[in-house]
């Protein structure tokens, strides 16, 4: 298997922008990873797409779409769109490892992109519970947050962490993000504003889970060998894996744990040659905090039961000196526009492990870590960067 | 790159299939492929799916849901959702063959599955248009149909291709569709057939495109050297190319030819080290019988202006000695399950070149191509199967 690195990467800023299309957030993305890995379309062979879901801009064919208005149709580049819920960004950033690995492709732009906000908030909570097993649970009315909200309710009854823990995932996120210019909320928070917040399905408030955003980032991936030719500052893709679960969440022997991401994550600690000891920054899906907590636990951060401290005591801020949790605002305070999420923790991790994380960066980094979450953990994607 | 072989293939029957769920046909496919290949599900490691739109179902996340419904989320197997409009299944069997090529994955199942007649046919209409620009063709009040018409007029006009020689294309699938069991429609038709058929967008008829269809196909991968040891039934994937155009037809050069398929071909035949030539036995995209009449000429087997009078004059049967197009039935005949079309495509030339396809068995083929489009040829793959 030929080894990949990452030589450039860029996002656009992620909120509630009325004023940009679907095709020029993608296009800025693209632009601004470009820019950075010193890089002309032209060099570009291959593009790959995570989005979630055409109803949100009436367009299907979105693979088609992107190489149109990137100019990449011009020259009849393949591009391929990927769709896999929450981790379509992630699912894509893995394809096109493999589109370099697999030596089909060189140069290889991977983008994720999404256009939320042009719908009304009901059209884009049945796309999201879409996610969710049409059959067993979203036609039975039950929503990703509610289900999402049994989680949390369960790790409560568990002890596995208290509610307050579990709103500490969010404060950490909005901690980081008001050093991110791209984030949507840059504004630290309290933990009672997550507490006292309104309620969406009990024990969770509105500061539980993500925003409605739109957004775009994207990333250059070259063969490892060939990547001073373009920039001194690239970092090698160690690792990535990943791994499904059932659909429906009442199908799992437990609730408190998403299968799917302690298995990537051992095939991706396996593939790199390290252990969970080896990250010191990570990126972790909390589109609601109580998978933030999970996410830690399943990683094998933490143990079960030490995550939610974690947050609580402020051991997963950047400049902590233990693992650097969502450093870039998570998808809580960074946004959460779904197919750009799992490739905006690349970009993060990017430019961590090449120290131009700016105000937040973190010191002496070897390995980064980003995890991918579609649905309630039926698939997830973990990969692994290494500084160079 | 490491050399990739397909060990197996089966779809199920493709028609309007009430009485199937979209879960049930992707698991008969799936089951028949591994029952071909001599392989229980436990030795597959990657699930591949084109699928064009989770809107025939209500449901996202097709990649976790078709993990699930297969057992295969029970090990937690990595799987992969890919829509790129009519080329879906086209883009999947590919990134199947990178994830090999790879070294990612050893035991590789591409599927392709679309259920479509739970819909009403203005609906699938909405879908289907959604493959257009969203922005300046389908919100312009265009369909696909009328696209295709377009460009049947031009061909007429410019004496590339006489209107009995387009729905000659018709013809030729409905000839092979009587042998192939699985097919939608099994009755050989007359050239008046098509011709006094009713308008759909003139000069276009009912039997210038492709059938609403449920169905799935299923195809086994796995690294060539290791074939051997699952059947002595397999092929050699010699070549697999994909390439983008613009979305919206009218910003084409010509609308008498797609250029991605050109490109893709050109690769294609490069890749395996072949000219076409070599090509003796072709499924081609034919959801439009003048899409068929380009793809001949688009990929080379045909010059352009000659495609049209192969098919009127039988040069393109099964049994004709020269280069037999679509003994499946094409899309026209066997049916258009969008997602499955470009992986039933692959299933076809899988029992050409094992010398498995029965009545229709073309003869001392060695090299097989497919050809799957998305929208107005705004995504092409080409990939070429190698008899071994």
């Amino acid at each position: 298997m030929r080894e990949v690195a990452i030589i450039g990467a860029g996002s656009t800023k992620f909120g509630e922008l009325w004023g940009q299309s679907f095709r020029a957030l993608g296009l800025e993305a693209g632009m601004k990873a470009m820019a950075s890995a010193d890089l002309s379309g032209e060099e570009i062979d291959a593009v790959y797409i995570g989005n979630m879901s055409s109803r949100f801009i009436a367009q299907q064919h979105i693979d088609a779409l992107v190489a149109d208005y990137t100019g990449m149709a011009g020259r009849h580049i393949a591009s391929t769109s990927i769709e896999a819920g929450g981790a379509s960004g992630g699912v894509a950033f893995r394809q096109g490892v493999m589109a370099v690995a697999s030596g089909m492709h060189d140069v290889v732009i991977v983008g994720g992109a999404e256009k939320m906000t042009d719908l009304d908030d009901d059209s884009v909570n049945e796309v999201l519970n879409g996610t969710t097993d049409a059959d067993w649970e979203a036609g039975m009315g039950l929503s990703l947050t509610s289900l999402y909200a049994m989680i949390a309710r369960r790790m409560i009854h568990d002890g596995i962490a208290t509610r307050e823990e579990i709103a500490a995932c969010a404060y950490n996120s909005h901690f980081h993000g008001q050093f991110n210019k791209d984030a949507q909320f840059r504004k630290e928070i309290k933990l009672d504003t997550v507490l006292k917040a309104g309620p969406t399905a009990e024990p969770l408030t509105m500061f539980d889970g993500a925003p409605i955003s739109d957004g775009a980032s994207a990333v250059i991936l070259c063969p490892l060998e060939d990547a001073k030719k373009y920039t001194d500052a690239y970092v090698k893709v160690a690792a990535t894996a990943q791994a499904s679960d059932s659909l429906a969440l009442f199908q799992r022997k437990s609730i408190t744990e998403f299968e799917a991401t302690a298995v990537a994550a051992q095939q991706a600690y396996e593939m790199a040659g390290i252990t969970a000891q080896d990250i010191k920054v990570a990126e972790v899906h909390d589109d609601y905090t109580v998978g933030g907590v999970m996410a830690l636990q399943d990683l094998g951060l933490y143990k079960k039961g030490e995550a939610g401290k974690a947050f609580l005591d402020g051991s997963t801020k950047f400049d902590a000196g233990k693992i650097a949790i969502n450093t870039s605002g998570g998808l809580k305070a960074k946004g959460y526009p779904i197919g750009a999420a799992g490739v905006s923790q690349i970009v993060e991790l990017y430019a961590q492990l090449t120290n131009s994380a700016n105000d937040r960066q973190v010191k002496d980094a070897k390995y980064g870590l980003a995890q991918s979450v579609g649905g309630t953990g039926s698939a997830v994607t973990v990969s692994i960067l290494e500084a160079m």
